[in-house]
């Protein structure tokens, strides 16, 4: 790598890219940054504009010489780039919006990342980073790609393995969360403990250990339905069943209400949806208030508001691995990597979150080893449901696509969850473009578009 | 083995028992039996009564020198047996009504091998099925066991791998019907076609060649929604989905439905129920039909009314399996077995319903190889859920119990699947001794006993 | 296939040709044959024609109106086929006396399916069946490959994983010669006996039942180092270690011997070596007085005379192979097949040698289970030098070759075995385009050429 | 544990206790060391007293307040112990001497950890480490087990699969020193570079990284046959052949070169046979001379002679071990622990030598993945032989012995090989108590003693 280095986000009108600010400014000690430049789309335009402003006046607030460049050109952005982060959301907001309110409207959890949303979501973005990975390999070949776009496990496989980039670590906040929080809970301080993860994306398990080698997790597991359990903010708290995960002797992750309290996670979609409101749409109004906060000229550094969000710490955790990666570092971290037989139970050439070591040469996980029975059942299921997931993601196959519906547990299967593919898929048409002649023959057979849907949610001032 | 052969029939007091019997008649010149002991409990004396009188008569009237001891004395007809077939229910049609309506009560699906009524059932034959085995071991220990005790892969499990009795084959009369129903559909007869079977009890999949090695899964699949499509009567018909079924290019069984049509066959289970009958009621009634028409002393021969059953070939299946062993046929036959790498994605040491070539030696298992993504993870999740059913049958561990309820995919996970967990538990305590501390602590937290549920339905006469 | 079949046999200059012909006359009611065509090279082209003359006067005398065809030119045999054999060897006597001699000249095994020989019979015969696949799959497509030019595993694993030809079966008669004579040494008789084999081409082992279902395998091991004991005729009967035998608990093939009787093995060959012939020139021998013997116009059946070779009954089994696709028969036979799982230590898409059935689907393979650890470390050792030998001669890797050297247990490795590799890549220039480069290099550097000891063996009237 | 450990170390009258010493003082700061046990048995009573001597003196010299034990009582040792290291030989140099001269008497390798001799050390060591850790269970049950005895591989595997001993981990020295000497052969000074290992103890691979994560392995292999290039003192540098290495793309460990090089290795084993001399009857010349410098009463350090042997870096190794898990310093070390996928072909559990995590709560191994076909067929050849090994060093039986026996690539199979097991199962009965009876029946058969072996060395003065 040539003195200072380019750093490239695509999505970078997010307003999450404060935090990624703070976390190069933080880190500028160990990270010679020279550029950065924000990658976005046509419609983002103008928030792009706005964030690029911010971030430039954070640099320039810590004195540190660094450029910030805002571009709608993703190649110009991409030459010669040392590190590319990926924070985008195809179809933004409204097709957020769209991925759960339709689930909603056949009775199903609307949720972003999980259910028939968080596979529409993988539909969406797995052939856009199978663009960016083409203009990657032309214009920065030795760059490395840290992915935080959800669903990230899914997009890291595909990345990997289907686009053979092997450059890649995919990123989430949630363990990282658990590590922050839990030990404040039973009496250590964050960074006392020995984490040790093993599961894909927002599936995954963890056990805890103290400095005296003694296991933990059982106290953990006391606090995992408190407040600062270790769940990200964006998850309703429905109480997991104690007895359950005493039995399964791990701590879960956030995200495993949706599958072990799916009645309770279902009944507060649906009550939020009947409120006027999903995830989606308060994500709406948060996002406008940030924008609001972020356009004073006098604001030069992340505003608090910011770390209230179920993101939080994504951004941090990026800013950490790049520095590993630079650095040689060796540090511990929880991502999405290539399993290698560190979970024996699924294939080795599968993208795990497991917990690894980041140095110079990639993410090198640790060895976690056998699964009891319930777990392992779960982890196969999940893990063949993203293969078929990527799959049609990658051919536009709608077979391959009702064969994922089928293996995902947050989708009833049925009549009516075929109805969820079918409008999903006539929804989200504009960025579906494998899925083009199925989704003629959909239209064609009079399936519900939904514009509606959104429409009517944009006039109630969303 | 001496000369004659001593078969017996734990549970003989069974309905079904003069289809067993005409298919060992209509087998006797190639298995010499010399005797059949019937074996059955005390509450079910009168009914055992009636079918060995009419188990004589049929053997009477087919000439042969064949004596039918009827039993309550296990261990009197174990002693030096040759064959013990295992064909019974515990806690009979009262536990089955509790089986199937204590989850409907609660929103869930009523069905008696699938669901949270399965896992019961498993829960009551397991430890039965154990001290089966004790006895064997010590009166018969060269004997073969061919179980049809539902739910017959899991119970099969416990024998061979828990307690450890090798000379064991599961049966099930799922893969004859569809051998011999589907042909005749697509222009073939029965027994022109070659059958490859791979999954689980009540769980496997099934791919066709004709005789020019030629695959017809496709032409098989395009009436597997009709009345003879090969699921058995049982089963609610709630239409296949045809485009998933081609996707996974496999033909499911008919109890595929209960996954693939969960909703439908939901709904269906309900409005049985509000019309206020579920599966064990109408059997409950055409048991005491057909008992009606056993006692009739002029009838000696099998029954029209029996074939019309949901079991209709059971018995047969289990002759020729006795057959195939005894005269080392080598016939080729869909069992439970050990796996041994024949569905390579599940451990060798489990057990699965796959074809199988059934000599003297016992089931050797054809090995089917690579299964789908789609296929492998419903698969392995269901192998996990039996798995933790098993463990749990055994130990009477509840934290197990929680765990096997969360994997199945036909509970609803949350609050009210642990009620229904609970309420079932309290409901069966007579049959479930290994859960006898779980179950006290249950009824001291007030948790429902359910006995009205019975008690209501025998009031209207069931 | 329409009426008649197109039997073709590469490679059909054989002597064994003529056994082949008597099993399809003794078939011929089940197998309507319409014409044999005979493929060979122009080398061969004399003794193509002394063997059609035998093959034509043995269908005439059977008054079947079969016509014999003799063909130079692969492609108008190939064109049309039902079924193709596979019974060529690339480079003839010649090359086998080179790769016998050579390892022998530097104190190791000279083998031909074994040891560095057997490497190199693949190394020349895998592209050209490579050649032989890109014909087929333009001319005949549906075509059915028998193959049994060996090392017929290896060529097998080539064509159908690495050349893409699923309609393929490997054949061997070491099976078959145990499955015919050993029950003759424990009382029984032939087919009376259920054998299950499992393991690699040269390289399996069987267990043996009875039609009681009691295993009979320790008695067949009492016999094994008797004349009679299975191994074929070719195979020098240094006794098998009792005592490791009866650990193992199955009985090995008679190539073990040159793996577990080593240093007994490769004495005999040196001594046969020192006394002036190896296998190849006795064979030559063999050949030439059959050859002779099958020129006599009156000759119209199979000569006695060629029953005691070591390759009896192989054609025998390609006949019945052929019978049991054609009328779907489901017989049971060892074949080279895709293993499926069956030897559940090796992975799935391998070719192994093991009991299946074959019908008009192909063989599927029979689920042996797991290995105990001394023949699972065998086998694997075995697969992974197979799996190096088959990639290096599709690529011409150097490295690889060594590779499969350092892996295969009758090459001693180091200084020597190197020298050993080299020879035989100059040796067998002519037969090894794929290595053109590497060869090129070694004779710049002087490594021997040792066409004297082809030469000098010829002197000698070989 | 309680304020100041104790540290016991069973063959603690090992010449190399003054390294492990060493180990210990240079980390009194982070290891607060209250006393350290060394046990030995009666015929090491006097070197034991010697070793004691110095290893007192070099502790006062240190002026920290240690007390150094010395018993033959074992449990008095063991009684409250943290730490246990074991560092013992069963049978001393005399069963050394036996273990390489009688195969070298056979014509095979004589070898101390591989080949035959390696076997013996197994079959006489691990009885001895079951009775250690029946002690521990009852003395010291906490304690964590830090195994340096040889076959140290074999050895661990015995402890935690079959003794159930969890809290242990197996070392070895010569990981450590690829790492200080292969970096300075490629402009790197030691620590610079990332070493990952995988495979088994004195079995196993490494690949480099250097800090800007490129791979330099292929610069490492250039080195490999140089003096300083990674290999331990006590093998023999026969060169690698490098165009074998390059293909495999990976560091070998020193004794590779007994599989890869197994003809120069076994002339040279050959060789120093007959000059009158093995490495064994060279140690006993060193330890002599050794054992008098230790007398010297001023002495007090490790003299500079110690570092010159073999084994060189094993006690510090060990120490850094202890360091690690008291402090829970997750320090990546390469030892021996259970596998749990880490080497995907190898079973979960499984000991395998591999790069790990060390903190309080023991090893964890780092995944490393799929291995390249001619790596993983050695290693699975290589672990099935370790089980074979393990097992019948637990059982005696016979049979196992010469599946293993079979296996192990240094030993010929045959006449010879089996000749080679017998006699050292006589020669070493003293030590093989589980053999008793078959070793009774050897002796019947007039097996060679082999005593004459050690007689006619010891009166030649070694």
């Amino acid at each position: 790598m040539k003195e200072g280095l380019k750093i490239v986000t695509i999505g970078g009108g997010s307003t999450y890219t404060p935090e990624l600010m703070e976390g190069f400014i933080r880190r500028y000690g160990e990270l010679p940054i020279r550029e950065i430049w924000l990658v976005d789309i046509a419609p983002g335009e103008d928030k792009l504009k706005v964030i690029t402003g911010l971030a430039q006046r954070m640099w320039d607030a810590a004195s540190y010489d660094v450029k910030i460049h805002a571009t709608l050109d993703r190649c110009e952005a991409l030459s010669g780039a040392d590190f590319v982060t990926t924070q985008f959301r195809v179809g933004g907001l409204e097709a957020r919006i769209k991925d759960e309110r339709i689930p909603d409207l056949h009775g199903m959890l609307g949720q972003e990342t999980n259910g028939a949303g968080g596979i529409f979501k993988a539909f969406r973005t797995i052939p856009v980073i199978g663009q960016i990975i083409e203009d990657m390999r032309e214009l920065c070949p030795n760059a490395w790609l840290i992915n935080f776009t959800n669903p990230s496990g899914m997009v890291t496989e595909a990345v990997i393995r289907h686009f053979g980039w092997k450059r890649a670590i995919g990123l989430c906040n949630v363990p990282g969360i658990a590590e922050m929080r839990e030990p404040l809970n039973i009496g250590y301080k964050p960074g006392e403990l020995t984490y040790q993860f093993a599961g894909l994306n927002h599936f995954h398990w963890h056990r805890v250990f103290n400095a005296r080698g003694e296991e933990v997790t059982a106290q953990v597991l006391e606090h995992v339905n408190e407040k600062n359990g270790g769940t990200p903010v964006n998850i309703y708290m429905s109480p997991f069943d104690g007895d359950l995960l005493r039995s399964m002797g791990c701590v879960p992750c956030g995200y495993h209400r949706y599958y072990f309290n799916a009645e309770e996670m279902l009944e507060h979609s649906m009550e939020e949806f009947r409120r006027g409101g999903t995830r989606a749409e308060q994500m709406h109004r948060v996002e406008a208030e940030l924008l609001e906060i972020y356009r004073q000229p006098g604001l030069h550094e992340k505003p608090e508001q910011l770390s209230r969000r179920g993101g939080a710490y994504y951004s941090d955790t990026a800013c950490e691995c790049i520095s590993a990666i630079y650095n040689d570092k060796h540090t511990r971290m929880t991502v999405s990597t290539q399993n290698c037989g560190a979970i024996s139970c699924l294939p080795d050439d599968c993208i795990v979150e497991v917990s690894s070591l980041i140095s110079a040469a990639g993410a090198q996980p640790l060895a976690w080893g056998e699964m009891r029975p319930s777990m392992r059942g779960w982890l196969q299921m999940m893990k063949a449901m993203e293969e078929c997931v990527i799959e049609a993601a990658i051919t536009g196959d709608y077979g391959l696509a009702l064969e994922a519906f089928t293996l995902n547990p947050l989708i009833e299967n049925g009549r009516e969850g075929r109805r969820v593919l079918d409008e999903l898929l006539v929804a989200h048409e504009k960025y579906l473009p494998q899925f083009a002649p199925v989704i003629e023959k959909l239209k064609a057979q009079g399936v519900e578009t939904n514009d509606d849907v959104v429409r009517d949610l944009l006039k109630r001032g969303l």
